[in-house]
């Protein structure tokens, strides 16, 4: 027992890395257990008891509700402070950045890296990498084209929409997409990675 | 010009009828901006101009502000009333059933709908959509699995979780879904279509 969160998460995955960095930005203290998904850590009756869904991240409160959803998570954290928006609109338009990221950008981008790191790219598995590269290309230019006119995603401003696409957008390239030409992008990049609190990813690797 | 907000969408897309829904529980005015997806109406530079990514639903409001992402909408629409949830673990709840909709739901239950009903299932989908039957079926094995223990998907309460998921789930037969077998979602179903402020969607079919 322990009066602190606790997180379930692999370290491998950029959804449960978002919930490293929150914490880290908001200071919050957490008890994190590492799960191997390749492992099949989240297929226990244990795990599933905890989350039907059996994946992670998962969050565990001290009075033991549970919470599954990487974004979810995010905004449970980051609820009343700067990080998720200052006024109404500036809370949806964070939202929507959320929503983006697990819609148009997560089953191209964070898929296509699993499937390339985590899987070795099997021959049985190219047909679905190549119809992957359209979405995450179309997601990488709207990025790009919202950054060189904003220094953050919504409003302007910090928040858990740039945690949230910097999970995975800082390791496209172990997903095959070169950030080369997303001048915008990397620039955003860089100015998330010099943030005081930043923590960088255990298991990315360079090239970016 | 208008004090009211306005939504563009079009009446076949369960993301846009989310906000018909919405609107209608919370007493909220509109204009409606009906957009024919399948004519090429989000493609124009003047929506492009509004929604960089080129979907609806989007919402304008009288200030000129835009937000597109459906859940998002559902969010800002909802906010500091019951259907966000009652606290701070609750409003969370609610987003987690909204990100498990987006995720694990629409890809697999939506676009089926659309290959089938909207493009008549044509011969080079037919792949297409038999990957995204599993997917399908463990959305509604889990709404099912939740729904036999609670009335209603989050925190036991009516909220925009249940309108986003009922969206899809109760047409989820016009993509090969039947609900037969959902003793559950089917009840859920009747009840969120008992609630005085229920519409019906316009371009739904019966035999759910």
């Amino acid at each position: 027992m322990t009066d602190k969160i606790e997180f379930f998460g692999d370290s491998i995955s950029g959804n449960c890395y978002k919930l490293q960095l929150a914490a880290a930005e908001l200071g919050v203290e957490y008890v994190w257990h590492e799960m191997d998904i390749l492992d099949g850590a989240t297929r226990t009756a244990e795990f599933i008891a905890m989350n039907p869904n059996g994946k992670v991240p998962l969050m565990l409160l001290p009075d033991g509700r549970c919470l599954p959803e990487s974004n979810a998570i995010l905004s449970y954290l980051a609820e009343g402070s700067e990080l998720a928006g200052a006024d109404r609109y500036a809370r949806a338009n964070v939202l929507q950045w959320l929503f983006f990221e697990q819609y148009s950008h997560e089953p191209f981008i964070a898929t296509s890296r699993f499937i390339m790191k985590y899987l070795g790219s099997p021959a049985d598995r190219q047909a679905d990498l190549d119809a992957r590269r359209a979405g995450g290309l179309k997601a990488l230019q709207l990025m790009e084209d919202q950054l060189a006119a904003n220094e953050y995603l919504a409003n302007d401003a910090f928040s858990i929409a740039d945690i949230a696409l910097y999970a995975y957008t800082h390791v496209a390239h172990e997903g095959g997409f070169d950030l080369g030409d997303y001048v915008s992008v990397r620039e955003w990049i860089g100015r998330i990675e010099s943030r005081p609190n930043y923590i960088a990813m255990r298991a990315a690797s360079g090239g970016h």
